[in-house]
């Protein structure tokens, strides 16, 4: 399933004379702080000291979770076809922040429990009237876990194919921080008690239940599978505890690093994406930009295995790609102090001990 | 000289409006984090629950400071004028993030030790070539010091007659972090250990002479004017330990206030003008936005006194109001989120517990 994803890390060809470009900038030295790092990591990436993200796209992935049986959430499972409505017609905070930033967004509706009705901005490639209850039973088959992630694949193809040059990815599913929150129990090997969260607001009582459901998901899932969390391989730990969004997005990352792509990673969701992205090839993290850290307990755990140094921290716990979009300015600002700032030589300005 | 400020706090009869108008949005509660505080400020300020931030003006004050012949800055002075030239011609970070954005700049001249020559983007408002080394004698005048604050606010007139809704400040002048700290020591009565820096660079024993330099500095005032540091008004610290372009940005802020037009306080040297400026007037707090927290050492400490959540912390230390602009598009968000998101009931989505 996974076998075509073989990503290699940028090329170093380019980073001393980077570094160089980065310090000849009128500043002092490492002044920029954080936007002189993702100048110097764009420029890894697209190999060249003038980087261009011009083109962006958002494309957020929805799906729905059948362990929302399991009162995992404060909102009704019929929040999720709403909302893909809601981004559709302009309404959301993902929609109204990519008109601000003329980012074109793109929906994809890779496991909704609904019919959706066309929509110029609506991709449908279902896999499934959402998982199932995964307490229960295993998520899904390998049938419909390829083709979630052959969703993810085609959606970054097709976009890298029409010229974008910076990835944006959020996602929608009532249900998904405790399906995420199992996952990361799964792949980090840690108690669901340190990786379930508020979600859209639980209070203490509500997140205790999530642990235990997840607790008791995994436990089903050992059992079902004859082997320990720790044995599981990807597409083990997908069929048994996955999302369809969760796993579209990480298609949707191993393909954007595969193709040299640099993709922005929103919250505790997308970071549980890329942390299973990592597990299929890890190098993909080379191309992730981490846009924010969320208020959702367990991301500041997880970013900190992911070793990721996150633009922004501004106690969000929306999803949908917001923090991602809301990041993007700062990004466009790296390549412009790159690309266009004045150098001391050019601006004729004394460097004192510089350099 | 202080008499003319009569700053009133904003007006609470749009709270529960403004919050009832923020919590209905198609999101969890709260899920917009400081989006949400930010965009209740500003409804706060401009008595509206349809904010307005569409007409920004970034305004750079530029002066030079006597105390740099104590070998306080790693750059020498004559760079001050250089980088005015360099934010003149477009080449500055505060240059290319204003252009990204499309925000007029200015450079106001308060006190630049050179004669500038005439540009379309630099007002002339010098009121001498650079203040007084404050190690040795008063850094100014009361004459000049009015004349700094009085910079400040004409400026600020100007701007919002022209319609301007939100103001963005920023500094340049070589020695203004050891300035900016000896004016923090002074206002919170702390060591000067503790206000000191890096500035553009020093390294540990560069920081220990600044603190050394400031130390004796305090010392002499305070032998001049016959008080300690304690007992003095905000004209004697001032005259005493000031620096232009730190005294214009007070005055620009106060004056700001008094019109209610919120403005961005950027890094380490705007927020001790605002400090100084709430020993003046304390409601002018209750417009500003802090930008970012900074690399400096003793901004840390100077937000937490100052009661702030800055909106960005990205390990910047370049001053210019590069960190006011890059914040820029996230105060933006606020205002776009609070105009224009759907409600759950526009949206037609179940709001679950939320209300």
């Amino acid at each position: 399933m996974f076998e075509c994803f073989s990503i290699q890390a940028p090329s170093a060809a380019l980073d001393d004379a980077l570094q160089h470009k980065i310090d000849n900038k009128t500043k002092p030295l490492g002044a920029l702080g954080t936007l002189e790092t993702l100048a110097y990591q764009l420029g890894r990436i697209q190999g060249t000291l003038h980087i261009d993200v011009s083109k962006p796209k958002m494309i957020v992935f929805a799906a729905d979770h059948g362990v929302v049986a399991q009162g995992v959430s404060l909102f009704p499972q019929e929040v999720t076809p709403q909302m893909v409505m809601n981004f559709l017609h302009g309404g959301a905070a993902v929609s109204v922040f990519c008109a601000q930033h003329n980012v074109p967004l793109q929906v994809v509706d890779v496991g909704v429990n609904a019919t959706l009705e066309d929509h110029p901005l609506l991709r449908k490639r279902k896999v499934a009237l959402g998982s199932n209850d995964f307490s229960q039973e295993p998520a899904m088959t390998t049938q419909v876990l390829s083709q979630a992630i052959q969703a993810g694949v085609s959606e970054v193809d097709t976009a890298i194919n029409d010229g974008v040059n910076l990835l944006m990815f959020g996602e929608m599913g009532i249900g998904n921080t405790c399906v995420s929150s199992c996952m990361m129990s799964a792949l980090m090997g840690i108690d669901p008690l340190e990786s379930a969260g508020r979600g859209t607001g639980l209070d203490a009582s509500g997140v205790s239940r999530k642990a235990q459901v997840i607790a008791a998901s995994l436990q089903r899932a050992e059992a079902h599978t004859g082997q320990s969390v720790a044995q599981w391989n990807a597409q083990t730990l997908a069929e048994q505890v996955g999302g369809f969004e969760v796993l579209a997005l990480a298609g949707a990352m191993l393909q954007s690093a595969q193709r040299k792509t640099a993709f922005v990673v929103d919250g505790f969701i997308c970071s549980v994406a890329l942390l299973f992205a990592q597990k299929v090839a890890p190098n993909v993290s080379e191309y992730a930009i981490f846009a924010h850290q969320s208020n959702e307990k367990a991301h500041k755990l997880l970013l900190a295995h992911l070793n990721a140094d996150p633009i922004l921290s501004l106690d969000l716990r929306l999803g949908e790609g917001s923090g991602a979009i809301l990041s993007y300015p700062l990004i466009q600002s790296a390549a412009v102090f790159l690309n266009t700032m004045a150098s001391f030589e050019s601006a004729g300005v004394s460097d004192g001990d510089n350099i």
